[in-house]
């Protein structure tokens, strides 16, 4: 049977099942979720964001001292505009699946914005002491230009605090679509619950993941491939650990090298502590710790 | 000398340089081959496919229930007649190449396309068991939405199981541009060989790697940097391994944990097995066995 | 307060406050910089020279052998004149941060563009070199067309010859924009610096690090998440090892399985050294080393 034939004579049994299996087997998605457009929606108003942060770096356009302030005020108000439309219509959803009846989604949405824009005068500087520990701490990186440029966790970290800012506020769905965005081009995985505080760098980058209950102390470096991560996704009773703390703390100026493993809610890397390339812990170890391959039992304050 | 008198004087050498070795060295490609062009293409059909499969997810507009039945049809019949081009296409020139006398690629890719086309429905309810996968293995996991437009695991398998049905059909060449699609857009490296069986979850994903003679059993659960590999791509004569066995078999309900390394094309992980993170394993072991860090040789039934 | 009664009263104090960080705290970046615009630009110029090299695979439009000549002529042409515009802007932009004050920038970024394109044939030829060491490396290749079009390292060794001939003629930040959308394509970076020899072959690659003072031989190869790293970015005294040789040498035919870690500026991987996955090395193995996982320390020559 020729293509032609075939697609008038049969294709209309496989619309059929896969039509059924739409409506009639579990329902993953409907109509009213966030498609593909709203996926690139969301990751437009983020290239805004990352634009009004750093003007001469993530726009298009360059823009000089005389057009500073009209620039902002244009594109934070687009912002302002996109966001709320995006925030209400996710809330709406979210709200609707859980049967609420006393919700008022669309002052909660402004609250939202507002809130979110408030917040981004701090996080611009908080990504300057990123900025600042990038040019500190690796010896190949020439000027500001070619780390704002150049440099993939500078996508991941300002992804990560502008996400953190909307997962602190509870909206659904929105900033892990940020942070999978800024996890595909860089190979970065930061949960946005995850709390890091400023003076942050990683290096390379590929393959770390920082979990949802993580929090990270000021001035600290991470190289490609470390994983902060759960000793396990299930409690003694088997149950999914959700909502509690199942991830390591990291105190200040911490080094963590490169393909490091860190696992674990009770884990607390003392502050100053340098952990070598490779190493597995799973328990807290001291302030001041040089932990190297191999060294791992003896550092680890085993209770 | 600037740069115009340049252009005019010394380009051409350049030209007829790269020219000669385009033609005069040994032959990589030719113009009948894929370019970007046609790259580009499977990956725009591919697209459409997970569209079909996923329409409120994977879509650009939101489908109703009302419309859904012309949505898919329309879909469906545009995936037919592109894929049946490249298909017809990819089997001519990889035919001619082979100085085949007697093929008959347009009949060929006709059947290709019907079979693959009559599979979807099937396809479609292995993703929907590794949705749940999914939902049910990870505690940050909120909504099938969030699961279906966040993780970039759903990319991966989903592209998996579509290139999957064309590499069993042996179409060369075009399932693994789909794979590689994945790969680079979520550092998940399945290649379409492999045999994966429903309720597959990956988590974070960056640096998995799952070669072409790996076969996976039902409900198996996979964390970033695990490699499922060749011991070596050489047998012991030097030779290449081209087309055996050469990667493991993983039983149903295994769990393994981050980075561990599984080696082998006799290497079992029995059923049940929980292989914990940085393992190293290149010799089977039992159903039911808990591998941890330092316990792989005790864990392994060396012959 | 609804949001638009809040964009009137409150959103010009945020545009102040990320005004006034941009011009008053430190000059992070400044509108003679690059910005999204250039990366673009330079990302477009590198992929019309991907596709001078390999015509009928990286170009979108096949190319007869009639035509060959005359497309190469008008490419060529075309990257000539918008990567001087981009050097030129690139020199000027460094050279007056510095206050240089008898630069040449204009005759300098001529002689750049010039000796860049008079090496692309050589280029091509290595190129050429590596996709052959592909074929011969993986029994999973079926043809060069299969490792052009889907093989990421493809993309990743092409990038760096090219990004290494402008950095060797010591032109700022633009090799490592070229690198790093490799990276971010790929999940491998390699740092602009990197010498490579012919026959260079990566297979899967997420998480490969080669850092700028690497050099590589001949026939090497390499598989996914191995570093070539430094051991620390700093010196005995805690400075910035900026400029020194801080990253390994591999010599010629040397193999390197996947996650293998390979550390400091005096490591020499012996010629035709075997170097096992999941290994640890931060000092020298002799030519003909065979290490494995647990067999690191024996293989060292320590010093």
């Amino acid at each position: 049977m020729n293509i032609n034939d075939w697609i008038n004579d049969d294709l209309p049994k496989i619309v059929d099942a896969i039509e059924s299996s739409i409506f009639d087997e579990e329902k993953v998605i409907d109509e009213r979720s966030l498609n593909l457009a709203g996926r690139n929606e969301i990751c437009a108003v983020l290239d805004d964001v990352l634009a009004a942060l750093f003007p001469n770096a993530f726009n298009r356009e360059r823009v000089s001292k005389a057009e500073m302030n009209f620039f902002l005020g244009d594109i934070l108000r687009h912002i302002a505009f996109r966001l709320r439309r995006l925030t209400r219509d996710t809330l709406e959803f979210h709200c609707q699946t859980q049967r609420c009846e006393e919700c008022d989604c669309d002052r909660h949405a402004d609250e939202i914005v507002r809130n979110f824009l408030s917040e981004l005068p701090e996080i611009r500087k908080t990504l300057l002491s990123d900025i600042r520990a990038a040019l500190a701490g690796d010896p190949a990186a020439g000027s500001h230009e070619e780390i704002l440029l150049s440099y993939p966790y500078v996508e991941a970290v300002a992804t990560h605090r502008v996400a953190h800012q909307l997962w602190k506020q509870k909206l659904p769905i929105v900033p892990r679509i940020m942070s999978e965005r800024a996890h595909s081009n860089t190979g970065i995985d930061i949960h946005p619950g995850a709390t890091i505080g400023a003076g942050f760098f990683i290096d390379h980058g590929t393959g770390v993941v920082i979990g949802e209950t993580v929090t990270i102390g000021s001035n600290v470096k991470i190289y490609q491939g470390v994983t902060l991560g759960a000793l396990s996704p299930f409690d003694r009773q088997g149950r999914p650990t959700v909502g509690q703390k199942r991830h390591p703390d990291i105190e200040d100026d911490v080094i963590i090298y490169a393909n490091a493993t860190i696992l674990g809610g009770d884990t607390v890397i003392g502050k100053g502590s340098i952990i070598g390339g490779n190493t597995w812990i799973t328990s807290s170890v001291a302030p001041g710790s040089v932990v190297y391959r191999g060294s791992e039992q003896k550092a680890m304050n085993r209770d």
